[in-house]
Parts: structure tokens; sequence; C-alpha cells
């Protein structure tokens, strides 16, 4: 259980504009000393001829971006060698945002312009105003999604503002989609009131198909999610505690397959149930989990805590039938799966050791897990993280695109429990019976089958459970 | 002074599918009986060989819809022809909406994937956190424009409601992108209520760079402009108000030069000063026009009138100096220029032979003006219409994309009279003086130009008044 990814990272990389003197063997002490700094060298391109030089630009990938002012200090002391610029190719790739909104057809003559806007629209408009549910096909309405944050908890960054959260929420656009083939926008928010949001979310939904909420911090999105879903007729799906549960349910789904266990004899330690430990659970029971402990910071959620909250409270009344209590390191006795989602370096391999046979371990605390898998090496029996570069990794990004996309085909009215397990087994599904094994429980985020299988059920589910306005 | 568009429109058109016998003249015939019913006939395709006949498209143009129904009876009474499809072709285009939401660059491996989404995402979200300006130019702040309606005024047709008023919405983003490079998304709001337009306009303000507000029913739209211009600091612009008072004032500087008079001496009459008159008025008297008269549907706005809402008393309290009174065919006469924006057939020549010599009429009542361009050849000296098939059309789309191409471009902070009048300023000045004359005194909206000399003089102008946050 090694990294099978490369080292080579694209987000800590840099474009160098170097000024090499004509002078045999410039670029070989350039390239040294980038080597000698801790870059790797991608790609080289001459950007300039100059009479006695050449002008190049070199792609140099670093493992911490620290290294790159070392470069630089390292190429300005060699002879015929100028640092132009230096440029960061994650900020690059940024300017001017990463999405654009732009015509399906083009309007060059009055004939495109008549039929798209004035005097053709208007007889458009007149359809939908008398059969208000035309606007699905006569508008963007029937494939496009409202990404909606108030950036109060975005990635590992926490609050950090409506402005900041966009290249996020930009970033999921471009995922929706490349990945989903569904449109998708930006609706960064300047609230934090529960309220305000309801209200504005409300207000902006004619336009949408379907809302997905992101980044929103716990307890509000709780709120926020379950108000919405009473106010619009539209599927509303809070990413962070849904898609991550889908996604921790297909791999479970397939980890239990590699040990040859049931969910119903289970035991399952939660640590860290917030938005998406709380969806996790949720999802755990129903596939038939019977024994959850859930962990705050505090310890495990038992009748003993008096400081629990009404979520906590809530959590409590359908898990722990045992009424355990303690640290981690207590309830992970006997526990056959370790689903984290909370902090770097919560458990250790002592705690495996004290784990069921053939531990499953799903370490999700980004970047940096609850356990490394070389640690766990030898000790679980399967090992999932967030991220791409150790095998089974766990990202929404195999759930949101393949879910909205069959919800919208069927003009949905709602994700509802069936939509989402049936998308957690087409995700386990897309993993071939004759592959699966302890480092392939969960597909590749870019195997294009997932979406369609996702989506396919997705209809397929909200067709069974009436939750589909088209027949199919 | 005739239409010089050709009467192929394309938003009357349909694409007939008829299969037909090979038999010589099968075809002749089945043109031969469009023809008849009054369909020109655009592209002939071949879609479909079979053993005994052809299946051919068509593309039909006429003046009515009703004539299609003619056409298809018609040609079911012909042997060796069968209609198989009749498709509307302005419905065809709007086919699961107009517009696309899609990443400027590539998303198909990890290394783009690292850098557009987790992890490198966090390190731009950082950066705009720590300073919120950079949001102009790493997120799509600094080129996106959100286009907000509540449908209560759309184009003719008056409060569709919000999902109705999408096709319209979809359209101006594509005029937002295809004439300016501008990203524009259409929000359209389930609520008529200012107080709730304001709060969800506010909300959603972080993502954007500039709210253009479209097709809000006055008087709630002059509240809604005012209180966002106070609340943001993107620019707020009622397109409906302030893009026809540009474009009329725009051919209005342009006829003064076709006919040789001074703003300062003109007496106007405007006829219908909701959203649009009252823009008008306010930028004719920024132009320096001191005789105005408005009229409502009661007719001229004066002192004699106890009916007037505190819109109409503030109009008034800057116009009619003469405080004249009665219908329009009584303040008509001595008359310079008459505006029209209200409803068709408002005058009629015995208006325009009292007007004072050399009469400016823009008669801009859609899609039937106040009085049609034949009636008024002989009377008006110079003849503008909102229509696209007569010369001189006053269209805004000579003015928002170039208007807020430019205010993004400075990052301004609001567009404000200097902008206004600067724009105006711009489209009058893309007529070359040598081409001036009674029928040119518009640019074409296909003029490439426009948008260019637009965006320059309304960049100076934000400048020039501090509206601009960026030194040009």
């Amino acid at each position: 259980m090694q990294a099978v990814e490369p080292v080579v990272k694209g987000n800590n990389s840099v474009i160098l504009r170097l000024r090499l003197l004509n002078q045999p063997g410039t670029l070989a002490r350039a390239t040294q000393a980038i080597g000698a700094c801790g870059g790797n060298i991608g790609a080289v391109d001459i950007v300039g001829v100059e009479a006695d030089a050449l002008v190049r630009e070199l792609v140099v990938y670093v493992q911490e971006l620290g290294a790159v002012a070392e470069i630089r200090s390292a190429l300005a002391r060699l002879a015929g060698v100028e640092v132009l610029d230096v440029a960061d190719r994650t900020f690059l790739l940024h300017q001017g945002g990463k999405i654009e909104v732009r015509g399906k057809q083009p309007l060059v003559n009055r004939d495109q312009l008549s039929m798209a806007y004035t005097p053709g629209v208007a007889r458009v408009c007149t359809a939908i105003h008398q059969d208000p549910a035309r606007a699905y096909d006569l508008t963007i309405k029937g494939n496009t999604v409202a990404v909606v944050s108030d950036g109060t908890a975005v990635l590992g960054l926490g609050d950090i503002g409506p402005e900041a959260a966009m290249p996020v929420m930009e970033g999921k656009a471009q995922l929706f989609k490349d990945f989903g083939g569904v449109n998708a926008f930006p609706i960064c928010l300047a609230t934090r009131d529960v309220d305000e949001i309801v209200r504005t979310v409300t207000a902006l939904a004619p336009t949408f198909g379907g809302i997905n909420l992101e980044d929103i911090s716990a307890p509000r999105c709780f709120e926020i999610e379950r108000r919405l879903k009473e106010a619009l007729d539209i599927p509303v799906f809070h990413d962070d505690q849904h898609g991550t549960a889908v996604v921790a349910t297909a791999a479970l789904i397939n980890a239990l397959r590699v040990v040859g266990k049931r969910a119903e004899d289970l035991k399952v330690v939660i640590v860290g149930i917030g938005a998406a430990g709380t969806a996790c659970m949720h999802m755990l029971r129903a596939l038939g989990v019977r024994r959850i402990v859930g962990l705050d910071r505090k310890g495990a959620v038992s009748t003993r805590r008096a400081d629990l909250s009404p979520e906590k409270q809530a959590f409590l009344a359908v898990t722990n039938p045992d009424d355990e209590s303690g640290s981690v390191h207590d309830v992970i006795a006997g526990a056959d799966v370790f689903m984290g989602l909370s902090a770097p370096r919560m458990i250790g391999v002592e705690d495996l050791k004290r784990m069921a046979p053939d531990p499953i371990v799903f370490a999700m605390a980004n970047p940096d897990p609850e356990i490394l898998p070389e640690q766990a090496y030898g000790y679980a029996a399967v090992m999932a993280t967030g991220r791409s570069d150790y095998p089974n990794q766990i990202n929404n990004v195999l759930c949101f695109p393949g879910m909205f996309k069959g919800a919208l085909e069927v003009r949905a009215r709602d994700i509802n429990e069936a939509m989402k397990m049936a998308a957690a087994r087409a995700i386990a599904g897309a993993v071939e019976p004759e592959l699966l094994s302890a480092d392939y429980i969960v597909p590749s985020v870019f195997d294009g089958r997932v979406v369609e299988r996702v989506s396919a059920a997705v209809r397929q589910a909200a067709l069974e459970t009436g939750a589909a306005r088209l027949p199919g």
C-alpha cells in the first residue's frame, strides 16, 4: 500500500522564464541547479530568440513551494542565466476565473437574433407562461444547477467568506460540466444568516433545476438544507454531507466484499460527526449497520455526555446501542470499521491492533488523514483516504455529477434516500468483480463509466420512489 | 424611408420534413403549394433516402405563423407528398436553453484537477481571503454580470413571472458574451417584493462584478435600482431605463447634426414616462434640453394634474417649464422632437404637421411604433424606431455590452451619469460624419466597432469621475 501517483503535482509547480546565454552548457547548469534544489523539470519551451541568448520557459514541479525561492536564488548566482519571471501555475490557471457563460449557438445575423431575442423570444416566453413546466425544455432550467455557498466551511480553510470561496465553487461548476454534462453556476452569498440564506435561495430557484449546497458550516447546514427541501420543488443536495456519505458507503460496500463481512454484523466507529459524519451514519444505517459509535472532539457520544447539542443528541438517539463512552482509543476496540472525518493523526498502529480481525480504515481527513496508509500497512485489511496519491480515493466527484445528471434527466423534485443509496451501489458496481481488491474498492475519478452508471441508477430510483416528474 | 431588411424573418419560420415520392415534379408541386400559401422557401436539404422516396427538410419563412397550418393542409392534399413533421425554428433554437456554463480549460488529468480543485485551489482561496480585491482577477467576478429579473414587465408581455422571463434573460446573457465578451448569467426571482429583491440581489452580489436589472415593472424598478446602488460597490444598471436612454440620446445627438439644431433650443415631447421615458428625460436634460413635456396615458404631466404619483411629480419638477397641458395632439404643436415609448398609433400625420420645422420622430413602441415610418415619410426629417426592419433602429444592444465591458475593465464601483453620456456620445460617434444622414443616425447592431468605442469611452469616464477602482 504505497503511493501510486508520481510525486509530480501540478498544484505545486511554477513556470520559470529564463534568459540563457548562447553558450554550451548554460541550460544544463540551470537544470542542474533546479534539480539540486528539489525541482522536477517538466516541459521546456523556447519562447524568444535574441542575438546572443534564448528565452525559455520551464515548468518546474516542487514538493513544497518554498523551494521556488531557493531555485530562484540558485539560478541568479549562475553566469549566463537571468530569471525573467516566475509564475505559479495554479494562479495562472485561475486568472480571470475558470468558467465562462456562452451561447450554444452563434448570434451573427438578424435571422438568429430575431429567434434568440426579440421579437421571436416572445412566443417562447408566452409558451412557458401558459405552461410553466415547459421551462424545463425551453430554458436552461432542465440541465442547470446552482452551486451555493456562504463560504463558512471551505475545504479545511474554514470561514473565509463568499469571495474567497468562489474558486472552489467555480471548480465544482467545471466538474459538473466536464464530468456530468450539467451546467452549474456558483452563487456565493454575502450572508451567514440561516433565514436569509433560505430566503435568497428560494428566491433565485426559478432559474435552476437543482441546488447543490457547498461548504456551509454545521449545524447551520442541516437546517438550511431541511428548510430548502421543504420550500422548493427541485432537488436540494448538500454535497459535503451526502456526496461524502454516498462515496464512503460505496467504498464500504466493496470493502465488505473484500473482507467477507456483512453490514448487519459490523461495529463502526465514526470520528468527526459534523455534516459529513452525520450523513455517513444515516447511510450506514440504511445499509443495515446496527452498531455505530460516533465521536466528537470530546470523545464518544453517549448518555454520559451532558454537553451534547441537539444535533448530537439526535445522532446518539439512533446510534451507540451499547452506550459506549471514552476516547477513540477506547471505543475502537473490537470495531470492524474506522471512519475518520476529523483531523490528522487521530489514531495509531496500536489502535488498529485493537480492532476486530480484517479491519477496514477510511481515514478521510484532508489533506492529512487520521492515519497514513504507510503506517496502516500490514494492520488494515482495507484502507481508503480522501487523497489522490494513495489507492482508494473517496472523492465526491464520483457522486455529484451523476447524481444531478440523473435527477435532472427525470426532472426530479427531490434527491431522496433511495436515490443516494442507488448512487452508492452504482459507484461500488463500477469496480469490476474480478478486479475488486483491497487496493481497488473505489473507481477512478476519471472512469467515464461512473457518471453513466450513477445517473442511470439515480433516474431509476427517482422513478420508483415517485420523485421523478418525467416517466423515465 | 422604406423597409431595408428582407421580409424574411427567422422568428416566423418552420422546418417542414416531407416525404416526397420519386416522381418528376413532386418537389415542384410542393414548393408551389407552399408559395401559394405565402411561404418563402429557404434552405432545402435531403435528410433521408428511401426506395421510392426522398425525405427532405425545407426551411419556410412566413409573415404570420397562422400560414403554417394552411401550408400543412395544402401539402396534405398533394399526391406523392407526406408531411412528416413541422418544427418551429424559434422553439427548436430554445430547446434545452440557449446558454451553457463551461470550463475555460480542460480537466482531464490529475495535474489539472489538482490545480483547478483540491488541493491547489486552497492557495487561491487563501490569497483572496487575505486580499479580497484579488477576487477580481482570480475568479469570474471581474468579467461577470448577473442579469436579474422578477418577470414583471417582460417585453410587451407584462407580468409573466420568472420562469417565463428566462428566455429573454438567456438571450441577454448570450448578447453580453457574443457582443461584449462579458459573462452574464440569468437570475429570475420568485418574488415581486421590493425589499426581498433588494435583499436577494445584495446577498448574491459577491459572485458578480455588475448587476444588470431587466424587465422589472415601474415604479418598483426605480426604488430597487436606487437601493441596490446604495447597498453594493459594483455597478447596478437597469437596462430598460438607461440602455434605452443611452441609445435614444445617441440617436438624438446625430439627428440634431442632420437637421442642424442645438439641444438647448429644442422642445421635446416624451409620450410614455415609465422606466425608459423617465431615464430618457434625465439624459436629455444632461444633454442640455430645457423644454421637455412628458405625457402618460392621461395626457401631459402638468401642475393641473391632481393625480400624479410621486414619480410623476418628480418628473414634472424638472420638466415642462411652460406648464403645458392636454393631449399629445395639443402639446406636440411646435415640438422639435417626438419621443415615443408608449403604444402603437399614438400620433398621425396631422400631428407631424403641427411640429416645428424638420421634426425628429423616435417612435420606439415595440413591435408597433407610435407612427409607422411609411406614414411619417415626407413629414418627419428624421425617423427612428425600435425595429430592425426600418432604418435607425434604437436597440439597447448597442449599449449594454460595451457599457459593462468598460465598467468591468476598470472594476467600476458604479455606472454614473458621466459614463452613460460617454456611451451615448461613443455610439453616436460610430456613425462616420461623411455617412451621417437622415436614414443613418444609429450604427448597426452588428457593427463590431461600437462595443470597442463604447467600452473605451465608459472606461475613460469612470476614471475621470472616480468610479474606477483600477487606474485604466
